[in-house]
């Protein structure tokens, strides 16, 4: 059976792509993913790597529109997507049309938004924020826990100000490349040495002159694998949030991100007194992507 | 030419190891090193490990004693000295005899110094710290900076308490391994960077939330890449100063370690308003297993 998109979405990250074919009112028709994430692909193997996964639903007679987000449009990407600067709404400026040479798809590149002072930069969780937006309103805290977790006030429907924590990214060096990867577990957990980390870290934000006591704690103490792997997760989890307290203290928190990790972020807000809502990472990305297509539906 | 060593001193760490040849009276008759650290030896491998280095300096008539500091005495080493307890002398308790087959030799691994609230524990640095107390005194703030920094307050010859912090070990995984390698570069330095980021430090040691600024300043304003190594490195020496300021507030700091690094802790020091002294790990080193000889051969 063949399937006809309307539309295709597509959130291209640097480790893998996923895409989605939509009929013209936002149906998800069908998936398909692929490993071949920005990281790996020169200029000139993303139109194949796109194919490969939505050749099957394009219609020979007709152009369909391909929205695309996250890493594909770094500098190192298909093709560099300017950032939209803060204060600014999540998708705001065009996108950036991508080379293609098949006549039968018109890609089209959401930009990340960037900030001046403190300097910094996202791609792909701008999608996500407009997602929320659309799908749950215009004023909000949102946290995007992750490899680069963001903080993001959201002010009638704008990113006023976000900053990033390196926490997914530094956990994942600790535990499988550091001294403490002889310490940290890599299954099973501890809930108990998970809440301690998170009031360490909470108190007391100088992780570089608490974390070898993870490593001491196991060699003196016997503490298990997995109690030294929630207790580091702890430990992290209460440093990021002791960063963004401006971001989080005297607010409800939505929190957008894979379940299983937007669960621990929760359970530490909580220890922090702050109530966190949960939404799916992808379905606020398909979100963000059906909004980035009406706007872009509106100028054409 | 031969030459007969009255004995041996050895500084086994993980990733090399250095031996010396001394006289009766602790002058160095000699000096070798081996790239055969701890990290890659089994219990078995480490005497022939040590002959390969020290044989030439032997007197098949009698035993050389081998004194050793270090990881040569982890529990994955030769074999496991057990840690003194503070607050205790560097080097307190007896050595322990490491099994060898040569008859010539007698191989003395000294214990590393635990602390059991809040739990941490040394190797290697208690022998520099002996050293630091038999040639300059009994009352001290020592930082030893290194892969794992070491903050420890001496007391009338006692190591009272001491604080590791994993500065170097996460300095170099940042800096190789994460985000931060696309904008942190292998050489060159920025003296005004490296300020800017030990204040910054100071001031707020919630690093998660500041390191990907590095990353943002170099896309976004073109921070070139000594200029990024500097802040990384003054970021993360700042935070680990405001992790350990109950050690250094108000005191002058012996620093003991290699010497551009040992310059970067003076300077940053100097940015906190405090003066710090500079020594040679190596001579420190040295003098720490000297004294632990004259330790052994009065309780011979």
């Amino acid at each position: 059976m063949t399937i006809a998109a309307d539309w295709i979405a597509v959130d291209w990250g640097t480790s893998n792509m996923r895409a989605w074919a939509l009929s013209a009112d936002n149906k998800v028709l069908a998936h398909g993913e692929s490993p071949k994430g920005m990281g790996q692909l020169s200029p000139s193997e993303f139109e194949p790597a796109l194919l490969e996964v939505v050749e099957k639903w394009l219609d020979s007679e007709r152009v369909t529109p391909v929205m695309a987000c996250g890493m594909v449009g770094a500098r190192q990407g298909w093709i560099e997507a300017e950032y939209a600067i803060t204060p600014t709404p999540p998708v705001a400026a065009r996108p950036t049309r991508a080379p293609v040479t098949d006549r039968r798809i018109a890609v089209f590149i959401l930009p990340g938004v960037s900030q001046s002072a403190p300097p910094d930069v996202m791609r792909g969780e701008e999608t996500q924020i407009a997602g929320y937006i659309a799908s749950q309103g215009d004023n909000a805290v949102l946290c995007l826990p992750g490899t680069h977790s963001k903080w993001v006030d959201i002010a009638d429907g704008r990113i006023a100000r976000f900053r990033t924590a390196m926490t997914g990214e530094v956990f994942a060096l600790l535990a499988e490349k550091s001294v403490l990867r002889h310490s940290v577990g890599t299954s099973e957990w501890s809930d108990d040495a998970f809440a301690a980390g998170v009031s360490a870290g909470l108190e007391a934000p100088d992780i570089l002159t608490r974390l070898f006591s993870i490593r001491a704690a196991s060699l003196l103490e016997g503490a298990s694998p997995q109690v030294s792997r929630a207790r580091l997760s702890g430990l992290l989890i209460g440093a990021e949030l002791a960063g963004t307290s401006d971001f989080w203290r005297g607010n409800a928190v939505a929190l957008v991100g894979a379940s299983q990790l937007s669960a621990l972020y929760q359970t530490a807000l909580a220890l922090a007194g702050v109530s966190a809502h949960r939404y799916d990472a992808q379905d606020m990305t398909l979100a963000g992507l059906c909004a980035a297509r009406s706007t872009l539906e509106d100028t054409q």
